[in-house]
């Protein structure tokens, strides 16, 4: 494969549950997006235990490093919670893994109107594939060095520090 | 600004027109679309004459080739029907600009269900601030060199020579 | 069973083909609709050729008509074109069958964004099994007798003659 | 005008808040909903404040009540939230208002994939256009009597008593 898709959770995948009416997480919606975006670059999908980012505790930025580590591909893209994004991306970079990793997010969960999702995982797919090796955010349609990248929630955008 | 988008219709900017029942074009949704990507990136629309690709004559991929003349940024993404990618790409291509320049557009209307107009809008704006100067098309979740894309009409699909 | 949906075709079924770029007709979209309404009202669903109103005979009617005699059912809904609907609405009146039939469709396919068909679905499954024993219009939130309806085409909507 | 609609909020007009990550109100969906339903019959929207029905009291089922009394229109559909939505129409049935008084909601949010919010919107407004006075719960394509219906939660599918 030349592409590989890591999913964790975050707001992306989050699914309205009609019987609790929680927005919580069910099945990915990756496998669907895949097929939605006509992709014919060889990608092959990894789905990690679906998390709030808020949730994410460091077994399991480890797992997500692991699955970084484990993988074939040169480029991977990995879409996660927005809120702690960055500090995922950190534990990806200090291990220098001489791949180039994308993570990204939406704001807007992908099963409701407006939701950026669909355009932000295109853009990491393609700067998954263009970047040098490296971890970055990219989110607004901008790329984020894993080291200086946050987001500044009253906005509701990424930044640079 | 950073990023150019120039619009010049296809099939991602159609629109059903409820009166008469055709696919047509009205205003183009790139605007709708920005909003919805919550671009952070400094970015410029520009909206050409909006036509289905196979109603491009060749003074209408000099406009377009114009328009990237003209333009202030060094990263463009030009919407285009898919049709004839490959040769408003050709043209672009042979006038060697010095600017990173990508062709895109959708197989299904950004406003029909299951397009892939977001991804691929999402894409092409990633790998236009990432690739070193030269014209490409982004379309399947690839970058294809302007002198080596053909669209398979039977599959849907672009593929290189 | 309790209701009868009865597909025919028209703008409500519509389906983009990516390959032609063509609007036309594939599977219809109603066993998804019907899912999605999440109906506990026993219904019975039944595709007959899918048609653009405007290219349907004498003979398509007339298997509308059939189709509405032999069903079991006391109330009806049928899905059609706004072309003719009202056309075919005479010949269900005509015959007098002693059932509730409603006819009705929609201005925006299903599948493209802003679509009207959820909505006339819903108003004519409800008016379907409250109005007594007729042959009727719904559309634009209201009722209409079958021999005084008409379509303003310029204006897009139903009107009494 | 020939009917009300009066939106309480509950599930059909809930919307994702991007920067908290909570579902819940803003402006109300409802009048783009009535231009999508292209509506010509004369409809009045009246806004009471939108709330969660499990957090409706006393006091909102009055205000609810009183706007039905208050109303000129013959015909009112009341959008609720499905959870206390037999309550608030016992409050109403109670008071024989001598008009027909439909109360429907959503599912799902009208703003989230697959959301039933269009369909049942639109089996109300049609049902209280053709029910004889009373006062109804219209869910599922089915019309319920105020006083014979509950909300089966483990089903989320409305049920006589």
């Amino acid at each position: 494969m030349t592409l590989r898709l890591i999913a964790t959770g975050g707001t992306f995948d989050k699914h309205y549950n009609e019987l609790t009416g929680v927005l919580g997480f069910s099945d990915s919606h990756l496998p669907a997006v895949i097929s939605r975006a006509r992709l014919t670059v060889p990608v092959a999908l990894q789905t990690l235990p679906l998390l709030d980012s808020l949730d994410m505790q460091d077994a399991d930025r480890q797992r997500v490093l692991e699955a970084c580590q484990a993988a074939d591909e040169q480029a991977l893209v990995i879409v996660h919670g927005t809120d702690t994004m960055p500090q995922t991306a950190a534990v990806l970079g200090a291990a220098r893994l001489g791949k180039t990793i994308v993570l990204t997010g939406a704001m807007i969960p992908y099963e409701i109107a407006n939701s950026d999702a669909l355009f932000n995982l295109g853009f990491a797919c393609g700067v998954a594939q263009t970047l040098p090796a490296g971890v970055y955010v990219g989110m607004n349609g901008q790329v984020f060095a894993w080291d200086n990248v946050t987001k500044n929630r009253a906005a509701g955008v990424f930044q640079p520090l």
